[in-house]
């Protein structure tokens, strides 16, 4: 630490100081990071939309490499890009959507690791399309809800639906994986919809006396795009969040089941979602995003060989 | 007093303890409230999607008739009832209008004033469409911008359209003032359009020195409906909105401009928007817009001969 | 879902959207809801009075019936009604009882489920009142603290004390249970009666390897008023509440004692009370606390036969 | 400044650093301040009761002697002894009453200002009780509200009644002047008993063309008793507050009446009410109070000759 | 409005879009930005550190070229850029001082128009080092307090301090006017000390007839550097400030202070301190406070012939 | 309690009502209170200066002797005393530091138990300076950080680096245990130095599984000075904190370690620091720490043989 360094509140907050880039310019990074600031998809209370630009900052406080306790070194030589958000028109979904799967594309051919930083749910559908073109991909989604419902509120652009939609348009997204179910409502054509498409689905009920049984659930040896829904959490460790659900994973579980994802598995993108900041004055919500994100970030690299 | 009545913040909160009504049920009455709460066309800090609740909370501190301090008592004997809220759909901009206005043209038939409660600015088109059968109906708009835009942000339904989308849906809409412009940034095309129309724009800065040359401007004799986006009032009067500008009119200002516009016209209808009572943890914004809307229905019944 | 139906901000809020009566009016439901806005009794942080309006609004969001992951569909046929809330007077505790124990006795005769909205758990006591002709009551009671004060800071109306003062006005109150006891400090006259009278007394010591010990020790096969003060819950849970103590129950211990009761006893009556909106800015509070009624709702009817 | 002194957030918090006596102990201050930290009796939104700590935390940025602009130093030589709170009960608003009385008629004996911490309004009928003997005792009230009401809300205790019960007990109370009268609606029954008694009502709108004419309505020469209710001022100076009310008090207005009434009267006591310190996150609304405090304590000192 | 842009929380925060550079990279442009996000010199509430990312993000609203309702477009051709902050350590108030100098002699040396975000006012005396050249430099400083205390709480280099140390240290530095001046309490070494430099010291008492004769005060045809501290206007305009003082200027006043100065000078620089976004959950303070620099900086390029 | 007692939210708070006294005065008491306001070290987020004063406010629930459940009287006899707080310069570091130790030791003449309230974690170093006549000290650190750093962000005396000063200045400091270690990254060279001199890093994933082998690693028998970082518990226990990591102790798990330090060793001074009143609305934070503190008194006077 010779090089004097901006303390966390200093500086024009890019993800973890990565230098700056436009989604089509000419850059190549490891990692890239790519905001989509838009909650109007959500039917109760909203904020995601602060959501990239709060989880910027709070990424300031985790900055790579990093030496654990352990001595070892993780992110060392892995380099970073922050391409901003998407450039978003108010309402007008099926506009919010195609400039959100271009910028998306345009992530995934300069980096290897694209991750996505919502916005509500239904930003997952968008940006899912751009992984069009990946063999046989799988979604390990952490999630309290299964937001794979037809239509809801009326429309089918809600942040009920995202996956749902991303099926429709799909054909190599072959299996998702929702793990931390949990709530008094589901919708039954949903489950129905879900379980007939083979989905493995895994409520917190299951995880009630340890981890290791969801576990053998998860996929191993696919390729892995990871939707990250903070609500799969519990309120107490993340409360910024629209809709609360009880007995979410501890932040401790959530990294034991992205640990084991990114282990066994060739992770092509990662969303976090429903981060609404404004609802959690303590701070505690994204800064504890960041760094779930960055520590799934070392995982994938690690994995990969050079973590 | 002598039957025991709820403080304000015990029962089921109707605007003024007003009997609760279905917009298209059997009932009638002298003002009927309906609420619109309906936020997602605004471009900056959503959260006038809970003002009609705030409003009815407010409202419970200003139950009518009211004696003043005069001993002249106002509101004797005239009825109030409260139509709920729009059932509204996420997203979907055109079917929210196709609701808001059927509603709106539910309640017009029952009542004599129709109240309605925003959400944000862009309800105001879908109910003055409610009013197509007005002949010669004048705006009186009380804001800080004057949301004339044609198209911003890749869309013709924002919280800046609702007059130019208004105009053109109105051929019976002869008429718009706008009271409390200021700002750094204007539309020029939306100023141009206005004016060509013949829009009376009444900046602040024209009331510095006062609300007498102003208060000539306004309509007389006119079939007017009044709509207070809450960002004309100054912001620390009314912190609770998504865009606030300084400069604003004091409470006693705006009230001014409203008992004018309603003792020299025949108001049809009126609407409060953009309050954000999320954005003011004082709670003093929707006590305040509770009691604005109160007045002004006071001033409307007295021009009428029984306030 | 074929019928719009409002958004959990949109809408007059009763408990779960069931109509509104009156206390003494000529309704029948299944569950019938009452709120006791009343927080004087408490000698710390107010806002409980605030609750019964928060839990209406938080109720919004878990509207039955429910249908599972699993698929079964709860509360199918279920009827609810809300009564609205008690007409309190300021100060005049006794006053307040009367009211709220005449309120209370007549949802009971129109009702097989009545739910209580407090107020600070001085409430307690009137709501008991209300069940003086129960054969051999008892009240499983979920609290950090034994409520069993004679008299404290001068009064014996605190809400320290209503459990003293429903044993002295109710013959029929044969046994208390109280769980989630903790803290500090402890009236030693107020466990010593408590003590005397054979009450149940389980601290969360005894729960730290499990429940299983406490639960042997719940009623079985009894007429049963549950009362939950919400500081029996742990503040990182809900911490929304005027005393909050550490290590208390996570949701879904509180739930498992909750089922218990619910599957073992007949539940004639339930409270939920010392909810202090105003202390939790993220509203997790009342959305898991409306959820908790709404599960143990659900228990006593499955309970029962058709839950 | 050689003797090193605390921040504003250092030390124990005394008023003004004032040293800590007891009420009934044996000192003598030229000012002497108590708290009573009591709001049990207001109907709207709770938090007075947090007051008095509030008040004292403030008070810290502004220690006398105060040195002005124009080198006049203000208060050189006069003391203060800050006599904490009254030790109230819960509920029991007579037990509530006699004590603070007491504690008031202690701190008159030993001091020649007494400076009361309240509290809701209702305060200032057992502060006013330990003025029983001073000879045509004047009340100088600014306050939005009138607070002579009979009965209220089925209480005779509230702070809607502290003026009224304070006539009935007070033979010596021969006269009151509220200044800041505003709002939709009063009792006309407590407006007919002030007005019948010839009491002063100055409403707001007297003020709106300047003070001048209030002011000449102001006591002169007279034994006075000022009671700041916090409401007076507007809600944009002073958020802080149960029940706000729009078009009140600048701060430079409301020092204007209390530096005329200071001036040509002769200050018995003060009180300052309705702060609700919780209701204003900026903390604005205790700071200006504890300024508007002293700098009327300034203003008594400097009328009697050593301000 | 042809090219799609970001709504206002969209994109990485630099001020008003402009793009980022280096203090001492390859750049030029009119107006460049440079925050210095240090408080540890105040002695209240801290937060100030805060304020630059704040004003970022506020100033998002308001991207010129700005067109007004008089149709008049202001800025045009005008060029921005955002020299990020300085780098600071942690506590060592001179490595701080010797940085920011370094810095803001920087940002000198490539633009017309340097605009500082601080931080508390103690970087003023940094930031003013940096124009140590300026022939005959004047400082217009709008301000509740002085800033000229020699030492105060043991330190010479506490926010009440910086314009003690720049004439100590600028032999240049001719001239300051401080207007707003008011409180309770002045140093008076400090008055004797700036009376005796023959400072202009215009009090707020000065001001409450109009500013017309504050304004002739001001200098005219100098070079000036700009202070504004934000606690110099009134607090219900600005809540989000360490030290409130009541009776300040509205927003209008203040910005006639900043265009009378801007007009009829050459302005050499401008800063913006003592500004505390986390005092104010309404977020006016940070959004007045960006426009405030913005109209700012409009009439020094207009009085310059290119606004 | 037959003598009426103040509600927690009446008098002037000490810690637990002990009486007032200062630091060199002549006092004798059991345990002995004594605050240092100070958080301009920490790198990131302020507020610990207001933790001296919040938690004195929340003591006030806790005012011992302690009577449990089990009947068992704790604290019986044991006399308190609060100091107050170090007066404080702004900044000057040293001049801080020179005073806290001044003022500690004095304090350590006076009783048995000093407990000392932060602050941020910097004041640990001052702190211990005042027992460098204890033989064999060991520190028992309960953290989520080392703060072990020689330098960091161009300081020696920021809060990352206390002990390291420690070791420096106090050969008596023979070993510090720390416990509670986590997050993504760590400063090699202090970890590097911490285990060169033999210290005992106890890391939270040692804990996944039970506290028992963290317990078998604690000191025994030793002169044990306690420093508690809060961010060493959970951030859903205590959000209030500057740098909340996940993953920490519960408070039932904290207190276990606590315990068993004060159980078998002679705790001689007992810290607690990095607590952030103003980044926790809900106020718990506060209330959890006083009685953490308290509880702890309670096991050290236990242990001593009259707890």
């Amino acid at each position: 630490m010779n090089t004097p360094a901006h303390l966390p509140y200093g500086g024009i907050p890019t993800f973890a100081r990565a230098p700056q880039v436009e989604p089509g310019g000419s850059w190549r990074a490891d990692v890239a990071v790519l905001g989509v600031p838009y909650d109007i998809a959500l039917g109760f209370r909203p904020g995601a939309r602060f959501a990239p630009r709060a989880l910027r900052e709070a990424s300031l406080r985790s900055v790579p490499p990093f030496t654990g306790l352990d001595g070892r070194t993780r992110l060392v030589g892995v380099t970073f890009a922050d391409a901003g958000d998407v450039v978003l028109p108010s309402l007008e979904p099926e506009l919010m959507q195609s400039r959100t799967t271009t910028a998306a594309r345009s992530l995934r051919e300069r980096c290897t690791l694209p991750v996505f930083l919502g916005g509500d749910h239904s930003v997952s559908f968008p940006l899912l399309r751009a992984f069009a073109d990946v063999p046989d991909l799988h979604v390990v989604q952490l999630d309290a809800h299964l937001d794979f419902t037809d239509v809801r509120n009326d429309t089918r652009w809600s942040n009920s639906s995202p996956f749902r939609r991303a099926v429709e348009a799909l054909p190599n997204l072959v299996h998702i994986t929702t793990i931390g179910l949990r709530g008094l409502r589901f919708d039954p054509e949903a489950v129905g919809a879900a379980r007939a498409r083979g989905h493995t689905l895994i409520p917190m009920t299951d995880i009630q006396d340890g981890l290791a049984g969801a576990m053998q659930q998860l996929p191993r040896g696919q390729n892995v795009y990871i939707s990250v829904d903070v609500d799969g959490l519990d309120p107490s460790v993340i409360p910024g969040t629209s809709s609360p659900e009880p007995d979410g994973f501890t932040y401790a579980q959530a990294m034991a089941v992205l640990v084991a994802t990114a282990r066994h598995n060739r992770v092509v993108g990662l969303d976090l979602v429903e981060l609404a900041p404004n609802l959690d004055p303590t701070g505690r919500s994204e800064l504890l995003c960041a760094r779930l994100i960055m520590e799934t970030v070392c995982e994938v690299f690690e994995a990969a060989g050079n973590g």
